[in-house]
């Protein structure tokens, strides 16, 4: 089997072929190469999509359509676990001095340094190269170079590392797309055995990309909390969705009700205070396949997606200004 | 032009060469290639989309997204006629001592055995190789590549079979994908001139996998019954389509009404005591090239469908159990 | 950077080597290449797709599919000018002797004549290939090949030229793809600074195609004026958005609210009485990248489109002849 790096490679070329029409700007540094794809560069909506094909080491369908509800992006794959969990999570905290960055895409298999994947009984990736996607608008330094390259196997030779803030065109993009990884990654932390997932689908709204981290950063999550639907495939007793199921959408937290940046407000910016089974889309849909039932969880909130989103409000304004 | 088995072979060699992405199961006999799909092993969408597309020998775009009404099955042709029915249309019945497979995909216009060949008068493709799908759980057999051989002419030196139960991933996605092929049986039996329609476009409900085969039949068969929509672009006469569109859509028949299955059990489980002009979808719309007009007969049943689907019943047995 | 027209080289080749496939019919003269797409021969979904990407000059990225409206045409450009203004806009009135045709694509690039391309200060492209998409059913001539090379700058040797009549199943599509494109002609004929749209995303409804050249001409336009809805990525004051904004969609012009085909007739055929500022989509999204606020303008119109797609109509005479 290829490794998940190797697997996202041939997209990573692509974006490095083609800087302009990808909006792009790579650099390089001996074997490293940075790839910019939204801070002082515009980047696009295709560069989200590869961004977000990329963080799912191209094991995942990727899609912007309009459907009633306004732009989507939707996602499935039939390696969920090896696509969203051992790849797309950001769940890499790379501090290197002042750099910080949320960590995502195959590098972190080749590392293997989270507790995720001893619980999954994934192995270390010995891929000859790494491939990182950092949410942040600051590029990556030698510094960072080396700490990574200090947690990689002596197997990676190329390491490239592509970035943009959440505020930007591919970083809204590629956060939305992660649909189907929030349902999984609440899944594992409710204990749902992920190896009865056979594949999944996700879709949420695209919303429009904010000015401030903060709305970046509450608009996306608002966009999976209240937009969020998910299809998994399964392969399970009844019984155990029945238990875990309730507690899977994002209506099952204590938290769940108001915007994301409110919520963040209400604990005075302490994302470590927010309930951490907020974290997921809002409808979860389970197809048995063992039993060939189908058990639905949660519901949309169009309301609080307005809210967020600044549609409501903006339009009043125009209104007013435009009569 | 190419033969449809010449067509459908750049798909089958993209599942050859990556059967752990498309999670099937290849094995050899001789020139015999046989790729499980979802019988042994668990295939998955993409499979099910590839597979959907060999049936209908690469001449369609088929597509997999979520709208309003949930996941659905979308194709599209510029060349129906081959695409569905000299390809896609599970018309060879293959048994072979206890052997037993609906077949379908361009093995069919190799072996041009079927009436339906003449009645369309499509000639035999003397290609270099054949593909087939076969509806079933149980692979083919040595004696089944001597049955087929014996009905394919002497040119055909590859055999390539592709097997998925009903109650499978990718089985299920194969049978929802004929939307459009159901559309265009069902006006050939009308005596409709087949020759006339330019272009289809067809999409159904993905129907939640099920465990039985009967309910996999079933819920697939209602998808397209009660949730199908086929947009049809032709040349004829307007009369032509008022004579016989009302009589195309699922409505027109008696047996309309009810979830597939229970329809089947009024008959004691024998297929054919049901209406055969059941079998089309629940909307068809005719736009004429030649006069600009167009026409819509028949309507969703979205009601019919959730029964089918197992939705209403599931929910609100998990609501007694979750609260 | 690439031109225009060799970007849209990769799919006219595509074309030009499988005319079976396409339905389209090839014709050469020298170093012209001529494709018929639609009036001698039928054409297709996936001919009208090509042929909208090719105007597109291959830098946007084109879809049909199903939606709870209808089929619809989707298109997004992360380089929506050049695509839509430089390439895609129907601009060059090419009159040779009798012959007339609306000319669109990457051969105006190359042209370079239209005052449009002073306004955007784009530069002529010496380009070696010229890619021409006329809207019309009648070949071109020699003459307008020689008209044409004399318009277009030494470089280029070879010269394709694609056509289609709007009332075929090719043309209305690549008509209908027109969505995003309306809406930045539109935004540039109101003084909106082009320079700080950095993505486009429009979706319309595709009509039925119509026997009668008005009627295509009708369906078409209303396809976009009433059905048709556009997202901007934009970088600007929000003063410049609140200010033009209101004044984009359909509904600001005064000649808003009846099907196209009408307003023509009120005008007794004479085109270049319409209400210029008409011609634009019936909704209008702009997200402001600089301030991240969304402002949306216009509304969908379905009860107007379903007069002009003649969807009401011909249902209750079906009806009557129906029951």
């Amino acid at each position: 089997m290829r490794t998940l790096n190797e697997s996202a490679l041939g997209l990573v070329s692509n974006l490095l072929e083609n800087p302009n029409r990808y909006r792009c700007a790579v650099s390089q540094f001996d074997a490293v190469r940075i790839i910019d794809c939204g801070s002082n560069v515009l980047g696009g909506l295709e560069t989200g999509l590869m961004l977000a094909r990329i963080c799912l080491a191209d094991l995942a369908q990727v899609s912007l359509l309009n459907t009633e509800q306004g732009l989507q992006v939707q996602v499935y794959s039939d390696d969920p676990v090896s696509a969203c969990l051992a790849s797309q999570y950001a769940g890499w905290q790379i501090k290197v001095g002042n750099y910080f960055a949320m960590g995502s895409g195959p590098i972190r298999a080749a590392a293997c340094r989270e507790p995720l994947f001893q619980e999954l009984k994934l192995t270390q990736e010995m891929s000859p190269c790494a491939i990182g996607v950092l949410e942040t608008a600051t590029p990556p330094t030698p510094e960072v170079f080396d700490y990574l390259y200090q947690r990689l196997p002596k197997s990676v030779q190329d390491l490239y590392l592509l970035f943009a803030p959440t505020k930007s065109l591919a970083g809204t993009i590629q956060v939305v797309a992660r649909s189907l990884e929030t349902a999984l990654h609440k899944l594992h932390t409710l204990h749902f055995d992920l190896q009865t997932i056979v594949s999944g689908f996700g879709s949420a709204p695209l919303p429009p990309v904010a000015h401030k981290t903060l709305d970046g950063i509450g608009r996306s999550n608002d966009a999976i909390l209240y937009g969020g639907k998910v299809t998994l495939w399964v392969r399970c007793a009844d019984e155990m969705i029945t238990q875990i199921g309730p507690q899977v959408p994002s209506v099952a937290s204590t938290d769940y009700g108001t915007p994301f940046a409110e919520i963040l407000t209400r604990y005075n910016g302490d994302f470590y205070k927010i309930d951490p089974l907020l974290f997921s889309p809002a409808v979860v849909e389970f197809h048995n396949l063992q039993t060939g039932r189908v058990f639905t969880y949660g519901q949309l909130a169009p309301q609080i997606l307005k809210t967020s989103f600044g549609f409501g409000n903006e339009n009043k304004e125009n209104g007013e200004k435009s009569s």
